[in-house]
């Protein structure tokens, strides 16, 4: 809930016609104004003021983010290349965020082995529309080789949409990877990272992608090199192992000492 | 999630000391780099350059608001003063809102009658705080002659406070005002205006405060002459009388009877 969250929505919510709009807004208020046209005139005075105000604050402003992302977007580029040398660095960053952190299953920790680089691009025509990017090395859960969740926040209504995943054969069966029911493991109450990617009926709330965008984003080393917080009120349930890889328990045990052998952090 | 979110928010969730931060911050990472002291210098330069630019880009961003919030003010002030004399407006405006609309019961309803203004105040020190006030008329329900809820958005840990309520006596136990269940009625679970008003635990994501800021303080007359409009799949259930107002029913008649007289809307 901050100052210029403003700037990125729409006036109002859901009005498809400005001009219709405008026509429509003070008709009930002039109507029991009548009797007082002086107020009524000052009333409509004010608030094409106020309209007028805001819509100059938007734009210094998204001229202010504009010239910085210019900046941001080089040296991003500059350090998510040298990050590439750290083995599983983006796997335990994002395990150490205190929110991102709760909706990972273990079948999610074990497909962050193989994200090598995330990327949080802003539009350079609009700022306040951006992606989410995972690039991918070669993987036994996707084909895809880079997903993308795209925002775009400033259209009418706002929308969200993901690549289309395409899993290898049988894994979905094999984990519950979209799972959507929602979780009291999770603090944001997600059940897993791909009930988070393909859920697209929320962007403007979509608090996990606002916390990529500007913990991990700004500063992933400080969550590489710290483990989570706790948060207030919430104690984060283990993994319950059942639900989240529903396979034979032979299996199961196989899988564990294969993680053992490359180093879990 | 907009994109200037991040002024708002202190630069990651709950560290306290800064300086101690900066110490530690790339010790996992420079000590897996030791073998390229290269990459690691650059990594370290990389990240001082954003943290640096983040800081320019907020103070920038914060000064475009200070000098539209000198503006805004007087404007406010005028168009508040005029539409105390419109008789219900508040009531009216809130109760059409599609999100905070949903969260009134009969009994908040009937309290906004006697709410003549609703004020949003950024602090000139730091625009990234904020008050909500709600005058009051005399009433039935309330001895405050203002109630107001306090955003400290900046500071760390950020929090939240209210004005003491003092309830008429028997009011608390004829309505139940501070009922906190979450409510399928309302489309962001608070179950009344007054279990929103004095949940303090979540100021950073509360919704019902951003669209009293940036829906409601911008553009009420917008709301007063305009029905709600529907929420995609969220069907608004009416109140339940029975839980509302748990009290004999010939007192609800009377009451209902009261309400006819005065006009309802």
């Amino acid at each position: 809930m901050e100052a210029d969250k403003m700037d990125a929505t729409p006036e109002n919510i859901g009005q498809p016609n400005r001009t219709r709009r405008k026509r429509k807004q003070y008709k009930g208020v002039v109507a029991l104004l009548a009797s007082n046209r002086r107020a009524a005139y000052e009333l409509e005075m004010a608030q094409n003021q106020i309209d007028q105000d805001r819509k100059n604050m938007r734009e210094e402003v998204a001229g202010v983010h504009r010239k910085y992302n210019m900046q941001f977007k080089s040296l991003f580029e500059r350090r998510n290349t040298l990050l590439e040398i750290v083995p599983n660095f983006w796997r335990t960053a994002i395990k150490h965020h205190p929110i991102i952190g709760t909706i990972l299953t273990e079948a999610d920790k074990d497909f962050f082995r193989y994200v090598t680089r995330v990327e949080v691009d802003s539009r350079e025509d609009n700022v306040f529309n951006f992606k989410i990017r995972f690039h991918l090395d070669y993987n036994p859960y996707l084909e895809n080789k880079v997903i993308m969740k795209d925002f775009h926040l400033t259209a009418c209504p706002q929308f969200c949409r993901v690549t289309n995943l395409k899993f290898r054969k049988n894994i979905l069966e094999t984990y519950k990877f979209l799972d959507r029911k929602r979780s009291s493991r999770s603090y944001i109450g997600y059940k897993s990272f791909f009930a988070w990617l393909t859920d697209n009926s929320t962007p403007r709330r979509d608090d996990i992608a606002h916390y990529f965008r500007f913990d991990m984003q700004m500063n992933p080393m400080f969550y590489y090199s710290h483990k989570p917080i706790k948060l207030p009120g919430f104690t984060k349930k283990k993994c319950n192992h059942k639900n989240d890889f529903p396979v034979p328990v032979k299996k199961v045990v196989k899988m564990r000492k294969k993680r053992g052998r490359r180093g879990r952090k």
